[in-house]
């Protein structure tokens, strides 16, 4: 008598990333949203009568990605200002076209936007921090993506909120509404140590200790912002938010590329996550992270697309080989940062900086059902010697077939089975001419 | 009464590099193989009755891709050997395979695989360098791809030449069988200044001057081939082959990664080309090579993809984007390296390197009509603000739908006109059992 489950999948490799390594001809079972069991694939069709079962032929089943950091309404930005130095883009782009831009209306959009993107690359859940974070939920929620809600904190007033206590409270009212949602969890997200206040620090690590949430905030991501700490605080950004009391296991510093010796081992010692955004790192020349060093101190790190302003692809699939190749250029180690290390830190890795690693991360029975399929028989791809190596080294993002978010099919071969493309495309192109428009 | 032609181009937007910006709504008119005219696109559907008249709607029409330095049979090594030390990666691994493995039909089989590859991204030039030269040649006449074949010097025997004599014959008796091929060029190759003696060069430097060819090699991409060059030699590589009179407008030197200011100028001075290949560099951890600086002083720079064993794609477009980022990150400047700089390097500046810009590199009247047209309507690449910006930072090399050379069809929506893909995996699969058999 067969056991009932809802998908067989039967893909050539399985890269459960927990256990490492690369299990060939495998069968991945999944049962109401969540892994049952991995076994040899004949034993799973002799053990289990499934409503459905695909062959993958020549694809790698791998986790789903998970992004650390993004901005993701901030698709609509996608190459709305490149090649200019980070305080004039800043100053003179982004932020106006932010300032007059920005609304519910946008964030929806935009996120929706990013959504489809990050799903077709195989992203499945997604770390964010922007304005209008209730707009971005529901976006996330339509688009069947996992996220993380940053509940943005900034002191200056935006269209979203008037100062922080204003941020503050519609943050903490959005998880009110939005706490059941299988799908989201929710962070602190004071936007960065120049932008938030001491007094501000302090009740957001308040509530965070009260609330048992990840806190989500920049951190030293350019040289400038060191200089600025020293000037006003007489101290380093992280030494300041380290006398604060806000370094903990929950706390995820986004790019941390100008760190020392002394707080790399500070980040370590409290148990510190990093989010590295390479490309935007170097598309806006904020340095080089020592991402090497970090790990070797003991520092977990995640990837992060950052927004599309400043990468300009929600592409964790080019993050992987681009952290890769840059580790090893930096260090001078050619063997620094393997293809299954940068494959971890782009899932399981990630997935604990969000404390989400009991749920997702790995293909382990038990986790929910978060699944992408690879097809590496293309002949860009050819030979094949080690998945692995192929999916960081040699695969694009176009070569993800097949996606899955709590057991639920969003990407069916190539095509997204819950959002509309043409209706996506017709309102970016909507936004695009609202940013260009003169006066 | 319309004049004739063959072939009439109506993408949105035309990028032609030479003049530098963008045409939207023109058409580009090709005849007998040549680029006849650029013009606005009711002009020109006024003006011309053409046998084939192909619309592309939301397309960017670009030149060719020019790669600058390739191994192109090396597809066959394609993640052969990952994650490696320099030394451990060549004397354990790519050595003994090459050894053991590469031989005339290797070398017809990879040129295949890899022009195929190639051309699905919108590469339509390749300066190679590999042995059994003749093999690669015949492989892109079969794939009807252009390149510049190196006739390739190294002084220690291999399967395809028993010393540096020997090797100069062969590729000297390879030109004179396919010289006449209007595809094909000829480069002097010797393989880098540690594997070739003074001797040797001398005779390189006199056929050179004779035959007016580019000369091709490795220089400087790794800290340590300065040092055995200053205990051998006394001097670092590049004034070695400054002494030996090798320095000149024909000289393409390949990474070029250890330069110091006074190497730069010399490579300035000389009016000499480097073939910059950030990703291999990345990835055998060579270094961080100086491309604004080398740029600053003058030196012509196209873009290399390297050899698929050290990269593993041959992919001028994530090259492109990898070059632009990278040169920010190192030079801490974010406006350096605008994507329109980038784009020349990788055709117009390419193809002057090759001494063949007076043929290919641009968009140009009266050139050949090397042409790429890419897809910038998927969601991926919405908004689109500025096409050449998108070219670089957020397009993929599957974005390339359409691939022409010497006015050619090659690649129709995506797929090879010319080569037969299961044949090619098939091939690629045979070698890849051979390359991993024990014994």
């Amino acid at each position: 008598m067969k056991s009932p489950a809802d998908l067989l999948l039967l893909p050539q490799w399985v890269v459960p990333v927990d256990p490492v390594g690369t299990l060939t001809d495998h069968a991945v079972v999944v049962q109401d949203g969540r892994i049952l069991e991995v076994l040899p694939a004949d034993a799973a069709q002799a053990r289990y009568a499934a409503g459905q079962t695909l062959a993958l032929p020549g694809h790698a089943l791998i986790p789903g990605l998970v992004n650390l950091h993004g901005h993701a309404a901030m698709s609509l930005l996608r190459g709305f200002a490149d090649d200019l130095p980070l305080m004039t883009w800043l100053n003179e782009r982004i932020w106006p076209a932010e300032k007059k831009h920005v609304s519910d209306a946008f964030v929806r959009d935009g996120t929706l936007l990013a959504a489809a993107e990050m799903l077709s690359g195989g992203v499945t859940t997604c770390n964010d921090m922007y304005f209008f974070p209730q707009a971005a939920g529901e976006a996330f929620l339509q688009a069947g993506m996992r996220a993380t809600l940053g509940m943005i904190v900034l002191e200056f007033p935006s269209a979203y909120a008037s100062d922080a206590d204003d941020y503050l409270a519609k943050g903490l009212a959005l998880r009110d509404d939005l706490k059941e949602e299988p799908l989201l969890t929710f962070a602190f997200a004071p936007h960065a140590p120049y932008t938030i206040s001491d007094a501000t620090f302090g009740r957001i690590n308040t509530l965070t200790e009260q609330l048992g949430l990840p806190i989500h905030t920049h951190i030293h991501e350019t040289a400038d912002e060191i200089r600025d700490s020293l000037k006003q605080y007489g101290v380093r950004p992280l030494e300041r938010l380290a006398r604060l009391g806000l370094l903990g296991p929950n706390f995820i510093g986004v790019h941390a590329v100008h760190v020392n010796e002394a707080e790399i081992d500070l980040l370590a010692e409290h148990g510190c996550h990093v989010a590295h955004c390479s490309s935007s790192n170097l598309k806006l020349a904020s340095g080089l992270a020592p991402v090497v060093e970090l790990m070797r101190a003991g520092v977990n790190i995640g990837l992060g697309t950052d927004g599309a302003a400043s990468n300009n692809r929600l592409d964790l699939v080019s993050e992987m080989r681009m952290t890769a190749l840059l580790a090893k250029g930096v260090s001078g180690d050619a063997a620094a940062l393997p293809a299954a290390t940068v494959l971890k830190m782009a899932t399981l890795d990630a997935a604990r900086a969000l404390n989400l690693d009991d749920r997702i991360g790995s293909i382990t029975p038990g986790k929910r059902a978060d699944l992408v399929a690879v097809d590496l028989r293309g002949l860009v791809c050819q030979p094949v010697f080690d998945p692995v190596s192929h999916l960081v080294y040699v695969a694009g993002r176009e070569h993800v077939t097949h996606v899955w978010v709590d057991g639920k099919l969003k990407l069916n071969d190539r095509r997204l089975v819950d959002l509309d493309s043409d209706d996506l495309t017709a309102r970016a192109t909507y936004w695009r001419s609202k940013l260009t428009q003169q006066g």
